[in-house]
């Protein structure tokens, strides 16, 4: 059984929000900042408290790995204390780290992220390399049911930059990111999970929805990770047309979860230095039942 | 002034040739890696004594975070360390990482690995998602004089996949990696060195010789990172024609330089337990050596 197919069934059971703990110092609450060792204790405290929170809110979780690489080495090991607190408990966790490299080292980046002291269930990575800077993951999935979201068209401004370009003696024609879903499309016909899904998936944006149907009817057996909702101006009608029948995605979420602690508190004029890790682990299990009700309302209306 | 200037003397001192740390722990001598206490000791021992026996032989050094990753925090510890060792020696040294993300992680990427316990003194980056996953790394050129490599057309198979790619729309047509040499080639006009290359330049493998001069005089500004020497199967010729004046270039091996003193003993029939670092750092010493007067012989016939 791959990872692709605990991760439906999660969706199927919680909805489809992955909550984002791309957890900067600056998001916790100060009070609880101020009173740890250092600011990587204050990060993992804080994760613990709203994984425990969110747990049955959230299909997974993404864990951003520059937000723990900017804190050096403690910031490593919260990184993989906080994966090991989500496989600990059962729970799904995309290690968000976009890797991309060759042969020999893509091996041992596969080798570093899905065994050891950063394991986790699924990995984000890059494409532009080619193909053989993501097959050698593949032996993961085979042996271990692991998965990967690959980018193809993401939510950010840049996408236009390269992503988007028009390629030539292609017709209808084509763009590049479609010839990354081409390409992901074969090695998921060979890696067919149990819900139809292959074992890798594709990042695909939800901030530019005149494409999402067309995206969504071209790639039926990619699963997607959806990132762009909320602060980056994605909305749940946009991300709804990313989804078929009603799985295959799920949509991340990261500040508005995280922050909402500090949202709550501006619009009822309280003091932010009052906010605890419980009241913003409260405020995020909101902001993602929310979110995941927001969803899956527009997904019914697809 | 930029790292890109201080990298262009380095060359002109002392030839073309990054030296590659992409350290596994099976490319150490069998003696020296199990008298360690653990593989990441073993590995920074070895780096050391590389580093040491090197130091006036090569341009800079190319840390591939991958082969540390692999062994965990203890890994990631060596690799710290490895950077702190070269660049406290006053080498030059690029953390070979390819990230690509966005904006606000593009920020506490660049915070990672151009301050603090993994500061470099360049990082390779992968353009995939857009220049906005490149520009928010220049703020370091403008303040510490930091550099990077941006993936433009490597030296694996994979290349063709994506990065050969032509565009639509171009006249002559061009290929996806002209389009990123494009953005770069904007980039350095606005972040130009005193020695006429743009503080950020792009990683351009010599596979394929057909195009090295071709990619030269259409991007006269970029300072090239080019890998896929030796082991990958590029030669000194090729190499050359990446070259301009003969200087805007360093050519890296990892393996024919790390692994010398394996290639050493086997050619004579010796016993590979009786290597030590030494003998290794002596070895690499000479594959150097040859390395850099191969690449400043063809240079010359340029």
């Amino acid at each position: 059984m791959y990872n692709i197919d605990r991760l439906f069934e999660s969706v199927a059971a919680k909805g489809h929000v992955c909550v984002g703990l791309d957890t900067a110092a600056e998001y916790i609450p100060p009070a609880e900042r101020q009173k740890a060792a250092c600011d990587a204790d204050a990060v993992l405290a804080f994760n613990r408290a709203i994984v425990d929170a969110t747990f049955d809110t959230a299909a997974c979780y993404k864990v951003q790995i520059a937000c723990y690489e900017e804190m050096g080495l403690a910031g490593l090991s919260a990184y993989s204390q906080t994966l090991n607190y989500i496989r600990g408990k059962g729970g799904l966790v995309i290690a968000d780290i976009k890797r991309g490299d060759i042969a020999d080292t893509a091996l041992r980046y596969a080798k570093a992220h899905f065994s050891g002291e950063f394991e986790a269930d699924f990995a984000t990575l890059s494409p532009y390399m080619g193909m053989d800077s993501i097959e050698p993951w593949l032996g993961y999935a085979d042996s271990a049911g692991k998965g990967a979201f690959v980018l193809m068209r993401t939510s950010n401004k840049g996408m236009r930059d390269f992503e988007y370009l028009e390629l030539n003696g292609t017709v209808p024609p084509q763009r590049l990111y479609h010839a990354v879903g081409n390409k992901l499309a074969t090695i998921a016909a060979a890696h067919l999970g149990k819900y139809g899904y292959g074992a890798f998936g594709a990042v695909v944006g939800c901030t530019e929805r005149e494409e999402a149907a067309e995206i969504r009817s071209a790639f039926p057996n990619l699963f997607f990770l959806i990132p762009g909702y909320g602060a980056q101006g994605g909305a749940a009608e946009a991300a709804a047309l990313l989804l078929r029948e009603g799985n295959g995605g799920v949509v991340n979420a990261s500040r508005s979860i995280l922050k909402a602690w500090s949202a709550e508190i501006g619009s009822s004029g309280g003091d932010a230095f009052a906010a605890s890790n419980t009241f913003a682990a409260d405020a995020a299990y909101r902001a993602a039942a929310e979110m995941r009700d927001a969803i899956q309302a527009a997904a019914q209306n697809v």
